[in-house]
């Protein structure tokens, strides 16, 4: 993995479907807006060409192996790198991106080789913060079924708690190369932001007030 | 990578654009039917979504890094095998195809880690023949020219120089786990056509008659 040598932080936000991260991520790019930190929020899978094809997989309109699919989660971020979080980086802009490769290898490790999946993401970035929700897979699984539209392949009940473990084991593998936070996400949504705040004032971003 | 386990053989023709690997792909599949072998012939990058992909990132329809598309190719190989190649081979049906993961090693170690695209391809299956035709760049080139409606990304002669010595290197590297053979494709096609003819008569396949 490589180190993030520019002044902007690359800030991501892991967990489950549903864990609410998506929210959390949200409201950190604005809070950093308001106080006038340049910041850009972005996602995995991303909206573009790779990103759209592992869409269209996840909703089953067409099929192929769980490799194929890990491999165009990699490409997608290869793309997603080059076009948007690097030219963001190196603008002195905080990248806040909602999923990164941790969730490749929680989720892609239900079916595939873990050091395999960590060999293929490689080259890419490591994040300078991620922080995980933990989140009861009964509550997520609740918080989809009424928020969404469609139902994806990865999110049945006892899959999401096989991925919360894998999530576990990478806390553990990466401890030592990369900062990690797990924290609880079956808070009120200010609640659970409070303890963002906190977790991003220890990261010495310019302007950072709480 | 996966040795075959099905009576059908995985037999890859390789070399650079213009080398005439097609040709002689198409001759062999040709005569396999011919013999009433069962044979299919087929080629990467496949004529499938993600091959679609890359033929457009070749095109210059569309950019990334150099990681993106060589997660792209792996992401294609995935697909071709899961969808074209295994299901042949279990119906004992023999596969040529033109061109499998030693043209990504080869073309791809121009801008990327070589072990990195080995680990990448690391889950798929080995040939059990691959047949590499030498032939000179600047022939390759002239051939190119004359037959192709556009020149792709890859095809510059100094460039073709170097991926050739890649191949080399390739077939030092993978001697003791791959039959690979190199053979002169600078001579009429149906005089490399006999040469080729008398390797696959020494891989045992039923019903193989010269």
């Amino acid at each position: 993995m490589i180190k993030n040598r520019y002044e902007g932080k690359f800030i991501v936000f892991e967990g489950l479907d549903g864990s609410g991260k998506s929210t959390q991520a949200g409201l950190l790019a604005k809070k950093m807006n308001k106080n006038s930190i340049k910041s850009h929020k972005t996602f995995e899978p991303t909206q573009y060409l790779i990103g759209g094809l592992i869409r269209s997989f996840l909703a089953n309109d067409w099929k192929s192996s769980p490799d194929c699919l890990q491999l165009l989660f990699a490409a997608d971020r290869a793309y997603h790198l080059e076009k948007e979080i690097f030219p963001a980086l190196k603008k002195r802009i905080n990248v806040v991106c909602d999923r990164y490769f941790f969730s490749s290898f929680a989720y892609g490790a239900l079916d595939c080789d873990l050091d395999w999946l960590i060999k293929a993401n490689d080259n890419f970035l490591l994040p300078d913060l991620t922080i995980i929700l933990k989140s009861d897979p009964d509550i997520c699984m609740k918080r989809m079924a009424k928020e969404r539209f469609s139902v994806e392949l990865f999110e049945k009940v006892g899959k999401l708690q096989k991925v919360w473990e894998n999530y576990l084991r990478l806390v553990e593998r990466f401890k030592s190369e990369a900062d990690i936070r797990v924290i609880n996400g079956d808070r009120p949504v200010p609640e659970i932001f409070e303890e963002v705040e906190k977790i991003i004032a220890g990261k010495k971003i310019d302007g950072w007030k709480l």
